[in-house]
Formats: structure tokens, sequence, C-alpha cells
């Protein structure tokens, strides 16, 4: 069985040009098979500001209404997403920028306006996931890049989570490759103290993650996290690790979450 | 030898909601393999203007400068592409959009700044298009949708006008499959008075094309659109036509352009 690596980083590295170059280095130099999954930034929101559309958030997350849709698929899919190519390729890796719609590879579809409207937002499932194409792309040597941008069947663009977008296609891939599913982020791995940024937790399994989450050790944006790549575990995928960007291509590093 | 089509569409065709529609239900019908290429339309210069950004014109060509590249990138290679992507995956027909960063596919150069600075302007020939690369994901079923975007060797997205990546593309092609090109646009074909929407010249060749151009019946953006497809049937490509966008599954209308 051959190794994949998946690879997400989120909107912090994509908004610094010197982390997302260096990123790019480093992700070039990983061994292929490999897929991108990127997130979008703070660049819609100064657009769509400066275009005079007001940000609507409820409870924390983005309503991404009729107007925002077209400046999220302008910005995700195309100003991050053809520049991060275009990077790569100057890094000597043959990458190929995509959205759910190309290739048919993700359908997903339109979320449920209750109990929260949140607008032209896409939910799919792992079975959702063309993972046929997908293996197609990386047999002819292509690295795909997935923006966070996803369609319905109908041919409706929309805004989907990027962490979503990585755990299912991990998943959905894993009967096929050997899947190492990596998340980066801002932190070195996941914090016991978030004030210590070096007091990392290398490894988190179910058990852990119950006594952790009772103790409120981890809280928040970290719990979907860890929910998603303890769900990504479960259903095949041999490795998720929680790292920061830099240290992709050392496996010593960050929090690794294991299955027991 | 396989068929192989390949159809450019103009900024009014990308413009106009309805006609996008039917001309996306049309192409998926048209035998596979085949190659969509889309120029950017109104709708980058309105965002331009909104975002305060002054579109800067020399002698009728848009100047691609700093500020203007990432609106070009996000709007041609983002929101059109993808939409278009979207609809013809609705239609059954197995999309990709791309640009030329994509896969390798084009590597193009910036233009000389001498005599005149077009700004992020792309240039390529034939042999900058990876005909192989193209070849594999007709092979695996896939129908590239190219937006007027490329990159250089370095990374840097360059806005490509759109004719030429159609062109370009038909001639590196035509080793391997049999190309029909076709320019799709406004009128019913080249017409001989331009007052009279239904004098389509059903055939040029090379000869009639100096004639016309003598007799000043082809000027202006109608010159280098059939000194393009001249070139292109000197280098192989086996026939283009010059077409309304509504007619591109009826071979007997348009003009045809011939080799003698």
């Amino acid at each position: 069985m051959k190794n994949l690596t998946i690879v997400k980083i989120g909107g912090n590295v994509v908004d610094d040009e010197c982390a997302l170059s260096d990123f790019i280095i480093a992700f070039s130099e990983l061994e292929c098979p490999k897929i991108l999954v990127h997130g979008g930034g703070k660049i819609a929101t100064q657009i769509a500001a400066k275009l005079g559309i007001e940000t609507k958030m409820i409870e924390g997350r983005r309503v991404t209404d009729k107007k925002m849709i077209p400046i999220a698929v302008m910005v995700y899919a195309g100003w991050i997403n053809k520049q991060i190519v275009a990077q790569l390729q100057a890094n000597q890796c043959n990458a190929i920028g995509v959205s759910g719609a190309d290739g048919h590879l993700i359908i997903s579809s339109k979320r449920s306006k209750a109990p929260v409207d949140y607008g032209y937002v896409g939910d799919f499932e792992a079975s959702d996931v063309n993972a046929n194409m997908i293996q197609q792309l990386l047999n002819i040597k292509l690295t795909p890049v997935f923006s966070a941008i996803t369609a319905d069947a109908n041919g409706h663009l929309l805004n989907t989570n990027a962490d979503t977008i990585a755990s299912n296609i991990a998943i959905a891939l894993a009967k096929q490759y050997r899947v190492t599913l990596m998340y980066c982020f801002e932190h070195k791995g996941v914090l016991e103290n978030i004030k210590d940024k070096n007091s990392v937790i290398s490894s988190i399994d179910k058990i852990s993650f119950m006594q952790l989450k009772a103790d409120g050790i981890i809280s928040d944006g970290m719990l979907p996290k860890i929910e998603n790549a303890l769900n990504a575990i479960h259903k095949g995928v041999c490795e998720v690790y929680i790292k920061n960007t830099e240290d992709i291509l050392d496996k010593s590093k960050g929090t690794i979450i294991h299955n027991k």
C-alpha cells in the first residue's frame, strides 16, 4: 500500500506571505503522492469590507450570504489557490488547484436553514468524495490543491470547512492508501497550557481526549479539530498530526492522534 | 486519430447569464474529448472600479498593473471559472477548471516593458504548452476549462489572451488529435457587411483573407482572430470556425477557415 500525505493549512499561513513561502518550500519536499487543503484567511473579509459588503457572524461563524459567496469563491478558489499552485510549480511540485466542483471531486449539499441559516455553506460526507478521480490525478503525478469551495449537484458553489475537506478526503482514500493527515496551525501542537507554547501534548487517543476535555485542558476551536481527527483514525486513516506549519517534514514534532 | 474540439468563448457570453447557461447546455452535448477556453468579461473592471482601482488602457488594451492582477486572477480563475465548471458538472460534463499554472500546463513569460508596458501580461508559444499533461487529463475523461491566466517559471501569475491560449493549445495537440478549433462570439460568423448580421462569409483561406483585408472588409479586432486561425491551420489544426456561441453544435453555421 502506497503512502499518501494530506496537509491542511489555515488562514494564518495564507495571510502571511513569508510563512506561506516557507511552507511551500517544505511541502514541495514532502514525498509524493500528497494533497494540500487550504483555508481562506482574512483577505475575503477585507475585500468584502472594501466592496461595502457587511460580514455577518452568528456565534462566531461567518454567514455566507448571496453577496459573500462570489467573494469567497474569488478569493479562495481564485487568488489564494492559484498563487499557491504557481508557487508550488516554481518549486517543482506539480500542483493542480481544485475546488470540489472540479472533476466531480466532492458533491456537497447546502446546509439546512434551520436552526441557523449560514447561507451558501456546503456539508458533505466522506462517501461524497470521488476517491477514484483523486486517485487518477495522483496516478498522473499531480498534487491536488483544494480550496475550501465545493458545489452541490445543481451547480451552486458553496463555502465549505477546510478541516472537513481534509478529513473526509483522508477517510475516502484510506482504502487505497496508508494515509497520514496533518492539520497545521500556528502552535507547535495541542498545548497542555495555552500560555506555554512548548507544553505540547505529544499524543492523544480517544480515552485521553475524554479526560483532557473533562479537565478543560482542551476546549473551544480545538475540540472539533480533535474530534475530526479521532473520527478519521476510527475510519481507517493511519496517523493524524496537529502541528506547526513549519514542522511538516519532522515527524517527531507536534501532537499525534492515536487509535486505541 | 481521435477528434478533439476546442471552444473559445468571450466576455460577451460570460457577462450574460442566460447566454452562458444556454452555451453550457450545448457544450455539454459536444462529443468528448473537448476543451473550453473562456475570456474575462466586464466583471473584473466593475470590481476594480468598486475597489477604487483605476482601469488603465493603452491603445484600447487593458494594462494589468500590480493592483489589477489579483482582481483578474480572482475573477477569471476564481468566480467565472468555478461557476462554469460547477454548471458543466450539473450538466454531466466532467469539467476541471485550470489556469496555465495548474499541472504545469502552460509556461508563459511576462511581456517585455518595451515599447509599451502592459504590466502582468503573459505571452507564450505553442511549444510552451504541456500537451502530454493535457492529453493525460483528457485520457481520464476530464474536460479542461481554461481561464485566461497563466504563470511564468518563477510562479508569477499573468493575464493572458484567451484567443492565444485556445490557438496554442490547438497547435500543441494537433499531433495527437484531429483538432477542431471554434472561436465563438456574438455574430453569426465573419461578416461581409458589419451592418447585415446575416452576411456571413462561409469560408476564408489565406488568399481570400488577403483580399478581404485589402478591401477593408475585415479590420480591427477580427484581423488578429483570423491571423491566429490561419496560423493554427498552417501548424496542423484541421478546422477553425468563427461562429456564434449558439451554433457550436451545427457545423454548417459560421465561417470556416481553410488552408490552401
